[in-house]
């Protein structure tokens, strides 16, 4: 079976695209089987693709002027999908031509045009955004929702369960990643009802190709003992963001003391290989590629403001999921968890767009 | 007129009598008007204050023989409340011997039997667990709910915010704290039902004593920029963790950073005063005491595993708490905002066991 196509989102992102193409292009050097789609200006790609023969071989441009702008909403995005670069390499994904996008572009945006032109797969009812962050253990850890739905009932968080394991199998190399649901206590009978069902379900489901094992605190998430968080939207951006901002804070800490003396200045020199490990460590481009897990087709954001190693990272994920066929994975761990489980604990509510399965 | 005692739960805490003992007996240097009840061993307490003949002075000892265990559930410390050194730390409030207790003990203990004895103050509906984070600017920022309430409304959220800002009054010497409700976008269309109705009450309010700015996201909790920041129980939870656990995290990997070569050790040694400088920054003990505000009382939460240091900070919060008369503060601020407003946003929705001023 001969892998399908990568479109790539040549206007979104803050540095422009000369890093859009750059990114794609040595991404493309370990998986250079595939092809891509790069949308957006012609010429600037053109001139772009002139460093990187071996991609301009592999590409097709599809012209377009447009941008989504950085503050643009959803609502105005939507109406312009045909004819921005964002619409169009999503769009790529809608008429069968490529098997993945990827974008630097704004968020939500990106996530309510997938969202209505993709529409969820059979069995999910809502898409959820997967995010990797660091760990001190082999690998990075994958947490969902981080923003995508306010709300999650415990149906939700069952699919995200599935979703997460899915695209942690392709992170961690492991047959059952270990998963858990984010909560605020890990006894029993913490939480909300829906965490307390889903965990339930979770525990009772045999043959789901993971390691369920109950509740998990915001303080273990970086501790390398999980693979998986699951989480409703708003708690995953609450706690996305309280990680990225407290590892600011502590770094910014260690700059003011570092630069308080001579003698920590010294020491700060003397001692660099270990401070750059730590940068190494933090750096976001390093962790780089949110993915929209649950639609059909798979769309991947990178950060805004990521380096071209940022979105060769994005982009490898990309060729990942797509070469481990992500979709058929979800579906086939959901057929296992089974309608039946699923529809006792959802009490039939649905917000997706799809018929279920 | 002359201040009300403070209890001391002298058993609660994992480092034992003396270091409560110890704690106290620090933080009443700077407090010397204030009279204190010991409530635990007898022989224990009298031997910890053969050191600190002043503390002797000024402090009544209460014996008795039970402490509440780190995982008792509240409903069994409930119903040995009169048995307890925490049950009647909290008892000695309710009766009026003191006006506020201290324990380093069980925190769901504490709450619930809190809650039970003492009842939330006229115009609250729910009691919160607030604490404060050190930042980058000058002082700490107060956040609550830390987890007292898993589901929080409008009206809880507006209560959280004057009770709040009252304590950072304290903390900060502002006349009128920046208080901001916890989201996951600065947007006004961000967010729950809840947080909207929130944000748009505490913008209508006029003539409380603290300035609101609408919505700030996790990521900016630390900057500094921002006294209060007001959240429901359950985001408040995986915040403080998600922070504390991050800060773990990045400290975590300079560790082993700094241990990977000789050069680094040395690095480390040479800027050692740096690292003490962050060390400071991060030692909970110097950001100890979560102050449970809004009933007829004040209860102060200890770090279990503080060291006197750490009990002399809670202490010294519980002292400015009761000098600073903030139940009354936070009373006068209620009726300026008026029953009638926060009834609107509400929609008459109450689960606190006072009825309504």
């Amino acid at each position: 079976m001969s892998l399908p196509r990568i479109a790539i989102d040549a206007m979104g992102g803050d540095e422009g695209v000369r890093v859009m193409v750059h990114g794609a292009a040595e991404a493309r050097r370990d998986h250079d089987k595939f092809r891509f789609l790069l949308v957006g200006d012609e010429a600037r790609i053109k001139s772009a693709l002139d460093e990187h023969p071996g991609m301009a071989a592999a590409s097709e441009i599809l012209h377009c002027d447009e941008v989504v702008e950085g503050d643009e909403k959803p609502s105005r995005a939507i109406r312009r999908a045909k004819t921005t670069s964002m619409g169009l390499a999503i769009n790529a994904v809608k008429e069968g031509n490529c098997g993945a996008a990827v974008s630097g572009g704004n968020t939500g945006a990106l996530m309510a045009m997938s969202k209505l032109a993709l529409r969820t797969m059979p069995g999910i009812d809502r898409p959820a955004l997967a995010g990797l962050m660091p760990t001190l253990g082999e690998n990075d850890v994958v947490m969902l929702d981080l923003g995508a739905n306010t709300d999650c009932d415990a149906r939700n968080l069952i699919q995200f369960a599935i979703m997460g394991a899915a695209y942690s199998r392709i992170v961690t190399a492991k047959a059952e990643p270990r998963v858990r649901l984010l909560n605020i206590g890990t006894e029993s009978i913490k939480g909300t009802d829906d965490l307390r069902t889903a965990s339930q379900s979770l525990r009772d489901a045999t043959g789901l190709a993971l390691e369920f094992d109950g509740f998990i605190e915001a303080d273990k998430i970086n501790r390398g003992e999980v693979d998986v968080v699951v989480t409703d939207g708003f708690s995953g951006n609450i706690a996305l963001k309280a990680i990225e901002g407290s590892a600011r804070f502590v770094t910014d800490l260690l700059k003011t003391a570092f630069t308080s003396s001579l003698r920590s200045k010294v020491g700060f020199l003397v001692s660099r290989p270990a401070t750059e490990l730590l940068r190494h460590h933090l750096d976001p481009n390093n962790h780089n590629g949110g993915v929209f897990l649950g639609l059909n087709g798979v769309i991947v954001k990178s950060h805004g403001s990521a380096n071209a190693k940022g979105v060769a990272n994005a982009v490898h994920v990309t060729a990942r999921l797509l070469e481990d066929d992500i979709t058929t994975r979800i579906a086939a761990d959901l057929a296992e968890m089974g309608e039946d489980a699923l529809r006792e604990t959802g009490n039939g509510h649905s917000s997706g767009d799809e018929p279920k399965a």
